[in-house]
């Protein structure tokens, strides 16, 4: 079984925030690491966007009924039909959780990485305290082998 | 259809948390308010409690599948079998929101409440923008009360 | 807590269908039972209002994450926002069930009842071997009876 | 996107059903469909095991919050933490169905592939008219083929 690292964000998010995405998912790709997203437009199409770029692997889990509404970098897209409470799936299905810039979609799902007790590490995100802030995407991507690693 | 507070906050919480949910409880129960919780222990039951001593009803949505798990003073219980995806339905059936003492779940909580629009007032809960913060059980009321006037 | 039924059903039915809906309902309200249904249109309407017609009490269990969608008949209406998912909740939250003339999800809610251990009667539904047959709304509320009685 | 074929079975089996549920496997391997199921023992293992024997790939939905729970011929586990309300997920995420031999569970499953409107063949599974009877596993990918040739 590949570590699975959810990346969290909002759905609607800036260019900026895009950029970061995109290169937390490309620096997960590189590592091998697969990534674990909601499916979607914004931060879900930018971070798998990157993770192909470096040869990574993506799952897409959605919250509507079709599985074609998955971003064109999806690989394995799960449709759930459950609207927003598909969000505790997202955090459940990675080893660790990366959370970047959003908004209440993505409160919810640092809060479900808590109750699953994912590490989780946050890049522009909610200053909530059980998130570990870093600065950059590579820093992102450390931590979150630094929390793996720790609890192996 | 009566107006609904959804009261959140933890499951495992101290006697002066619990004082504080019993008297949002009995506020809620006196004016009127139907109660949405968790349905379980801590401060879903202190609150259930409060709101039953001044005459309120209490509906309680269950993680599990017993209904029988409800605290005593739960009026109508949920068995949802949906674990913590159950979260999201406890704001869902409120048209506003108290959020007090809590850990993860109330973070997931919170954030669904955004999601779904519901004024959120806390009351010694975690520290979030979506989240106005007062200062006495009463104001808690007061400032749902204020909030659902603003949009109707 | 009181006994409840939940009554499973088509959301389009026939009159004669609905007729029989209601019947079930009178005679559920009227011998004191809490009818437990999917909330809105056809079987699930018609339940309630004879539940109502006769002093009973009526629970409507929705697949959107507006409770206002609830028929009028409800007294207590839960949003989940699952969609065809909430089909698992409504033979969950009653002792027994009541199955009418029905399609697909009706089928769901058969099996659901099956798993979770629900006696099944059956008026006009899905021939399965789950189900007892009978031939009249008031058979079917004997035979649930029975059943619970059974069971106690 | 490659093309899905839920494949929904008891996970209580017997010795021949299991020989069923590998033979469909291997077929579907065979083929180059990718397999949906449940995720865990019974038919879903050995529906699983079949297509890993001939190369094939597999997706197992869990109800559970541990995608560790898996059989081991499951390549991408999803965890649900939705307990039997993850039985829509499985239907929902094939572009047809098979039901072989089981109970309540499929019960349900067949009836959530006729909401979600996919092809359902059958091989000593219930007896309900959603569902097209066939005699052999081949038969079983054969009907399938079909079903979805004529949609497309």
């Amino acid at each position: 079984m590949s570590t699975r690292i959810s990346v969290i964000g909002g759905g609607s998010i800036t260019d900026g925030d895009g950029d970061v995405a995109t290169a937390v998912g490309r620096e997960l790709g590189r590592r091998g690491y697969t990534v674990v997203c909601g499916g979607r437009g914004g931060t879900m199409e930018a971070v798998c966007r990157g993770a192909k770029a470096t040869g990574g692997t993506t799952i897409g889990i959605l919250p509507g009924e079709d599985r074609s509404a998955a971003n064109e970098y999806v690989d394995t897209a799960i449709a759930t039909g459950l609207g927003h409470a598909r969000n505790a799936l997202v955090p459940l299905n990675g080893d660790a959780v990366i959370a970047l810039a959003g908004s209440h979609g993505t409160l919810t799902e640092i809060g479900f990485a808590g109750i699953y007790d994912r590490p989780i590490v946050g890049l522009g995100t909610h200053d909530v305290p059980s998130v570990e802030t870093v600065a950059t995407p590579a820093d992102a991507v450390d931590a979150v082998e630094d929390a793996l690693d720790h609890r192996a």
